[in-house]
């Protein structure tokens, strides 16, 4: 493969974990240490910093601070939510990337985000490519939902899980206290697929966190959930329950648009906007069993940004799928996204593979049915055998004055190129 | 002073904190040193273990799990919310009281609580002097909400504002990822004193955080929010902004009840509303100022029960806290709290004191309207001088394959007596 030297655009795209700053570090330390980049830049708020020709340059940055992005969490290059045009219909997104490409001589991009991101750089290497342009494209992928196809789990998923399970833990504890009756609904990211949701599992292997677990994967009854809260009320007095946003009816409708209008908001991808779920499947619950008290949490933001409880091994992982994305780029691949393979055997190992960019695009990875119980109602052992080892170990997150001293995101977006 | 052998009874009353335990095991840990005590007996779910002569035996402990309980959240012998009737009119419940110590020749007593706790205390203390029965009985403080009076801060507080200070500076690095234009509404405890809110100012030091903070010692103005976020707003685009859950207007009304009228249920379109006071207030500022995106988010129980990130100075004194009521009873005081001091000087330090139970029982300390801005919606650095020696230093805590190690407290409570 022919050596390619020129410049490098990173840019970080969708909802932000604990861990994709961690994913920019990996790729921008290696591709400043390489001699077939010149510059390195940010593009700020993703694609539409590319759009915009909005830059920061990452090689004048100080590497001290540069370095703490491994643990400060949200995108510090900006996030965005930009649907690409797709160039067959209408080319004036491509043209314009392609544009910016050349006056910078950019021959590395880079696209740190979820299956929407995927869309967007296949997209970007598909027109590069037939417009004759040499230039390595590269997914990088981040997300909570831990939903991207052909990847044995995703960069952030950990450390997120890491935070339900840990606060799921502290809440029943809480929850629990006065012993009176009471229905605690926690409701935890996923629209689609439950793995966030899932991981409030792990709790249940010290003891605590939810009594019962409901996940998009297996349709909703609210009778059954009813009954099911009963039976757990009778026993015990203190019923925890987990819930993920995304939960559906048999007839694919969202249970949480039982509690409100239809016409929801919509984000730029047309997702509906969830919320308000806990609170009303808790009033639901009193309603019917009479609880004594009842409480809805929504974890909201809090589940993807706590840096402070991040695991150590996504951490590691993440930097390790921006570092092997480069690798891979600079040795000749594109239009690839770095993947997670897990090697067989008695202890856990993670191991980086490349896969399509057209294969992960906007498909989605649920949890398999056989590790939801047959009552849907909570996780197997196969699926705590699977998301343990993603949760080990603690950040080593650096304290200044009590709290976390993060780098400043500000710093870096003002160095404009 | 007289010298006084016989057991002790330790109980837990009112809201958890993340620190609560470490109480208990300060006075528990001296008490099974000392040679006055002969039995050291947990009352579960506080007062009401008493009326219903359930205790359990942490003589019989073992010390190594009991040690745990100092970074266990939520109160590990249970809580209640129980209110004592006044002796003077129905003396039943302190009678009861009374048997139950003869039963177990109790002498010494601690209650670990907030203001009603001490109530609770007080009156007890004065039923048993009235009737010559010998029994020490101390008061041990607690609450995220630090409004006790007559001591500078109160065991649990340190640590909920370093989980409030530290989520604020996470969630306003998320909040403002995509810097399109957003309003973002945390709602944090406190119905009368604005001291946990303050907490997130603490994030300010660290250039994250909110950008406007409400709290309940000045009256709220929703005409005032509005334009202070509009103002905001037009010059950074994302505006975080705290509120305490007991903001009132000059009539005394909570904000909260402008919005759970059902006449007010609903927005611009009709669509009904769900949520608390964060999303009802992030719902009116966008409807007033046209943001692009708005949220709310409840820190809710989280903010009480986070012990993974609780301040090891406020560990440390709340041990120290449990540890002195027992000291002082055991050298003859009596009807007295534990209160903290903060001796002048360059360094932070902090000392007990006792005070009367009377003198503390319902009384609320809130927040010096000094250390508020003058336009209402801000700390000043008065503020943070007195709060930020409260977080310092992290908590030890047991992780076990990466989870938090808490206590079981189930194995506490089963060794009933």
């Amino acid at each position: 493969m022919e050596k390619l030297k020129g410049s490098l655009i990173i840019g970080q795209s969708g909802g932000p974990t604990a861990t994709i700053n961690a994913s920019v570090l990996g790729c921008v330390e290696a591709a400043l240490r390489s001699d077939s980049v010149t510059k390195v830049y940010g593009a700020i708020h993703g694609i539409e910093g590319v759009l915009n020709d909005r830059l920061c340059d990452l090689t004048r940055e100080d590497p001290a601070e540069l370095a703490r992005i491994r643990n400060t969490p949200s995108a510090v290059l900006g996030s965005c939510r930009y649907k690409l045009a797709d160039f067959l219909t209408d080319d004036t997104d491509c043209r314009r990337i392609l544009d910016v490409f050349k006056k910078y001589d950019v021959r590395y991009f880079f696209y740190n985000g979820g299956n929407d991101s995927m869309d967007t750089c296949s997209k970007i290497s598909a027109f590069l490519d037939r417009n004759g342009y040499a230039c390595r494209v590269m997914g990088i992928p981040k997300t909570i939902d831990n939903d991207l196809a052909l990847t044995d789990h995703c960069p952030g998923y950990g450390s997120a899980a890491k935070y339900v399970a840990t606060t799921c833990m502290e809440v029943s504890l809480d929850a629990k206290v006065y012993g009176r009756g009471s229905v605690t609904v926690l409701e935890i990211m996923g629209r689609n697929a439950g793995w966030l949701t899932a991981a409030s599992a792990l709790a249940r292997g010290q003891g605590l966190g939810p009594d019962l677990i409901y996940l998009p994967e297996v349709p909703f009854d609210i009778a059954d959930f009813v009954e099911d809260v009963g039976r757990a009320y009778e026993r015990q007095r203190d019923v925890v329950v987990a819930v993920s946003e995304g939960i559906r009816d048999k007839n694919d409708a969202y249970i949480s648009s039982y509690f409100s209008d239809t016409s929801r908001d919509r984000d730029a991808f047309g997702h509906v906007q969830m919320g308000g779920l806990a609170v009303s499947l808790a009033n639901f619950a009193h309603t019917k069993i009479k609880t004594k008290a009842r409480r809805g949490i929504e974890f909201s933001l809090l589940q993807r940004c706590a840096a402070h409880i991040a695991s150590s091994t996504d951490i590691e992982e993440s930097y390790m799928a921006g570092r092997a994305a480069f690798e891979a780029a600079e040795a000749g691949e594109s239009d690839k996204m770095v993947a997670f393979a897990r090697p067989g055997g008695p202890v856990y190992r993670c191991e980086t593979t490349l896969v399509d960019l057209a294969d992960v695009a906007n498909a989605e990875k649920k949890l398999p049915r056989e590790w939801i119980n047959a009552a849907g109602n909570g996780l197997s052992q196969a699926f705590v055998d699977y998301a343990l080892p993603l949760i080990q170990g603690e950040t080593a997150l650096e304290w200044a004055g009590g709290l976390p001293r993060f780098a400043r995101p500000e710093r870096l977006l003002t160095r404009d190129v």
